[in-house]
């Protein structure tokens, strides 16, 4: 192979979930069938990279001083769903649940790797309920042990406050079958079984 | 999610085997992550877009006007394996079989697609053949319907002509098992069945 087709097969091979034989499948693509679409993807990149940066509200990433989300006033300001990554803000904003506002740890507390309260902005987060506008707090963490401290520690940051707080439901996901499930996701569905309205 | 982003993931959306979740991934990946690999492979794709072109002797991808390959004089001149596409050449330097030259069609004959002799590059062959350099022809063509009236144009290229001609052995693939295998595939090979010695 000629020295940057090479580079090239290498450069595509960072992007996640990219092995070798599809990062040359992405190459020959890029050069024979779509060097528009080629052109595009370099400029974007570069673009991307230079212009979006974190939402001074709620720390996701944009290309503005605050995001769309906390500039639009048809949003409800009382309401802030806590999550750890900007991914996340999709995931929830497809499912169509929620009007409020989001605020973007960029991880969870993990002393080991030096990322305490400060890196995930959680001074900021203190300063913002001490203002008052916000009411109910959701917690939209990963339903992982690593998450669980930072669940703990923002719970424990609102305690003695008025503000109502809450985490997302675990249980069997709809639309799977029930021997799909693991036994920890069963048993916890089984302890917080709801009951039926008659 | 902020224009730029969207405008990131569309532009990742392109490539091939990538589908939205995909996208997102790879884009909050590259502004988060690992914003230097995304710093390069921009600037290696518009490099390539640039400086990459068809090799004058074989019409595969090089920045050279000549490929390594063609310029290589440790290479059997005399050898020229025809395959469809640049990537066609890893695979057979991969299998590491063969030690001639290459030849790139870029696809296959398809009148239907204005796809004939000329943009397959088979003046430029007929003229190489003209030569009397090249003593063997191997055909390494997709084993597929539609290359088959490739692989029949240039065996009649070369037609009362001094050169061996060659097609890639079809059979069961090594270390598969049988019962993954086609019916044609194993009445292919079971008609191409090979002798033992004893």
């Amino acid at each position: 192979v000629s020295p940057l087709l090479s580079d090239l097969i290498e450069a595509l091979r960072c992007l996640p979930g990219v092995g070798p034989k599809s990062a040359q499948r992405m190459a020959f693509f890029l050069l024979q069938k779509n060097p528009q679409a080629a052109r595009r993807l370099s400029h974007t990149v570069t673009e991307a990279l230079d212009k979006i940066k974190q939402c001074q509200d709620c720390r996701t990433l944009t290309e503005y001083d605050r995001c769309q989300l906390c500039s639009n006033n048809k949003r409800n300001h009382q309401l802030l769903c806590i999550v750890e990554n900007p991914m996340d803000i999709l995931s929830l904003e497809q499912a169509a649940c929620y009007d409020g506002l989001y605020f973007v740890l960029h991880g969870h507390l993990s002393p080991i790797d030096g990322i305490g309260p400060n890196q995930l902005g959680l001074e900021q987060l203190q300063d913002r309920l001490a203002q008052n506008t916000i009411q109910e707090l959701v917690l939209a963490l990963n339903a992982t042990v690593e998450s669980q401290t930072t669940k703990h520690y923002i719970t424990a940051m609102v305690q003695n406050k008025a503000i109502k707080i809450a985490s997302l439901a675990h249980g069997i996901p709809l639309g799977s079958e029930l021997g799909y499930s693991d036994q920890n996701t069963i048993a916890h569905a089984f302890h917080t079984r709801q009951e039926l309205a008659e």
